[in-house]
């Protein structure tokens, strides 16, 4: 009798996304997002990036709305970075660090987010190891409610794509003519996902893969990508590089890759190994960095790094998604 | 020699909650406070009760206050409420999610208030698991701080009392007529008490409370009350049923309910029992629910449900609650 | 090829925490700061006291600030104070227990720093368990960030040392004349270190330090301490008297304290005891106390006690602080 969680993960996420007027009522997944979207998002955040040591950007757009975090997977630095977008813009900001287990002791998912609407949130900021379950959240808020996916299993985490997508944009411009390699366990990363789908949609000239064999995407999951089991040929002429952070525990696992030595040795990141990219490539990395397994610990400080460029764009981006959402779903 | 701390839960707790000029100065318990107080707090409550979909109701009237959140027992639904009931009034909101375990380690619970109070929080939103924490904290803090009661073992629940009589309230205007059955693990229940003691003092028309055998209250608790094993026979015309939820640790070892399955046949709120109450009967739940034990999923969604009503008026009973004690007790 | 954290603990870090104009940077020591220096904060934080009942005092000073408690140890009380402090002038405040054990799987502290100050954090306030941490970190921020030390291992808690000065001045006016006993588990204390750097630099009269033997200092560690191994010589003429907490799993080591009981009949500061010391002599603790082993339950709640004082002073050096650090380092 007691209701079944079902999260299902194959229905057009992208159309949910939007309200009648077209205009972004949710944050699910960048796949089936419009160019002029996102390129509008881009040019939003793009107002609230500052020099450091400026002041920092803030506003009172989101005066009287209350933003809540709801965390099912423990995060330091995507929940800060979504804590600070809030406050800054005036919000009223709750953080819910919610062990997973407690929804297995019989309040549903929806339960707690019928809850959370009931005490007026606007904004419910969801992270979740289990796939599909922003989505599932978002059929089922009033409208004017808004759910912004802050990562979900191996899935998405559009706002990691938009920030890695304005780090780009900063220092290449164009996306036409850029090649941009996206290196390790592809087929568990939420990010290399997401990424590569903004990528793909404003028009990237070339999108690679770059990982063990037995960490490749699906056959035709990114028709549009190339992909690589050889590190080399992948870099060669890339003008962005993208690190992944991999996790340890799955190294060991790994066909023909014993141990962390072997895989910086096969797939890591080095300075030597940016000589075969393109003079100027930038050299990039989701955090939190395994120095020296994914990406060598010189190279993550050279100037060819805009990690902490990365950083700084995710509070931006987030203060852009907020304002558009609110703005779209509206309280009277 | 160390200070042996004992929390005595005999005395007069109402007196204690009242200033010389008989205004909120503490809320431990609904026990004994006066009809025109309860309604007073119910009507401020319902200004701050908004549409959905319409702007938060706010205010600074709370602006310069610190309000604590003392949580030794976790929860995450009331702390939220609380959370965002002082952030609409302008509050500073600290969150304290204290171990209990770190109050057997040597530093007493009330060291512990002092150090807040030395801090000049103004208001100590308490909760803990042990009967007569609330009050004893109360008889010891500055005539400058108040202490809300958010949930304190078995015994007391009064915000909780509060948003449930104003849920009613708001579906059956007065309470003289009214036939209210509170339904489930009477014994264990902070809610059952908090919100009998309050649905008397308004002068409910009747009481019942529904319940297995062992788990009924201790005879003459609640003398007003009327008592029932039988759950259709205390259904019957009922105009409000509230469902509690049951600890599912408990059911095995309830006398003849040796499972889930059981004790919803027995003691399970659905659909088809509601039409034994009165047309138009509603039905609350405190929350969180156990769909499929204490009361049917269907149910819980349907028209008759006002659950997710009773969370919002959760955050305007806290707000009213503590607009009220910060201008009774007044810093200078 | 893992970067290697150390932090190295034997530089000048008084020097560190000036600004080219000798204005206060950074906060990780009391020791080699100027007299006249923290004198001035001291004069700041005065400011900040108010009698309780008051108002409480805020200012709007470090509005459009960002303070992030990054506490790798757990605390309640001065995580409470500091998130009050940076609230009440009107700063965005970021908690951030982060467990240690996170440290250890691959992200170096350094990139946890770097990430915060991409997020534009203007002051960070580090705890930790390991020496150096507070300065490393200071080594590595842009110069328009703050560190503040909120507690390092055994070696540092500057702003406790400032609370306690302040406590003392309140009540005894001039140090010149003071004689001012520390007793307890110096060895292991930064707030021992803390405190007598500040008492030494404020030309206290006489510095004693009681311990156990094997809780003493090391020799030549504060020169111009006396040590004392015997309560009673100790305390004789003592103006102020610290008693400081002590770590009960450390008692059942200690030659010849084999408990609790001989630790409080050797050490232990009682109302008899306090009579070997001046009339009007006051009696401090860091908190949190363990009442009946290193004071007594009674002297902590007599009027000879400014325990409660301290805290207070606590929040009021605490945004003293800030805003000086603020000031000095200024965004554009």
């Amino acid at each position: 009798m007691q209701a079944i969680e079902t999260f299902p993960t194959t229905d057009n996420v992208a159309n949910l996304q939007l309200d009648a007027s077209g205009n972004l009522r949710h944050l699910l997944t960048l796949e089936g997002l419009e160019k002029d979207l996102l390129v509008g998002l881009l040019d939003d955040a793009q107002k609230f990036v500052t020099h450091p040591g400026d002041a920092t950007a803030r506003s009172q757009s989101l005066a009287g709305r209350t933003v809540a975090n709801l965390f099912f997977e423990a995060s330091t630095r995507t929940r800060a970075s979504f804590d600070l977008a809030g406050k800054r813009l005036g919000a009223d900001v709750l953080n819910l660090d919610v062990n997973t287990s407690s929804r297995k002791k019989g309040e549903s998912i929806l339960d707690m987010i019928y809850t959370l609407q009931a005490m007026q949130v606007d904004v419910m900021v969801v992270r979740d190891a289990s796939a599909g379950v922003p989505a599932y959240i978002a059929r089922h808020v009033n409208d004017y409610v808004s759910i912004l996916n802050a990562g979900e299993a191996e899935v998405s985490h559009p706002t990691q794509g938009l920030l890695d997508l304005l780090t780009i944009r900063q220092h290449k411009g164009s996306f036409e003519d850029l090649t941009v390699a996206i290196v390790g366990d592809i087929a568990h990363s939420r990010v290399a996902r997401s990424t590569g789908q903004g990528l793909h949609t404003l028009g990237v000239g070339e999108l690679r893969l770059i990982s063990p064999p037995v960490l490749a995407p699906d056959a035709g999951e990114m028709p549009y990508a190339r992909l690589f089991d050889n590190l080399e040929q992948g870099l060669r002429d890339a003008d962005v590089v993208i690190a992944l952070r991999i996790q340890r525990e799955r190294i060991g696992n790994l066909d023909g890759i014993p141990g962390i030595d072997e895989y910086f040795a096969n797939y890591g990141i080095s300075t030597e190994r940016m000589q075969l990219a393109k003079p100027g490539a930038i050299v990039m990395h989701p955090g939190p960095m395994n120095r020296g397994i994914e990406i060598e610990s010189v190279l993550a400080d050279s100037p060819a790094s805009v990690i902490t460029q990365q950083v700084a764009n995710g509070v931006a981006v987030r203060m852009a998604v907020l304002e558009r959402v609110c703005r779209s779903m509206g309280r009277h």
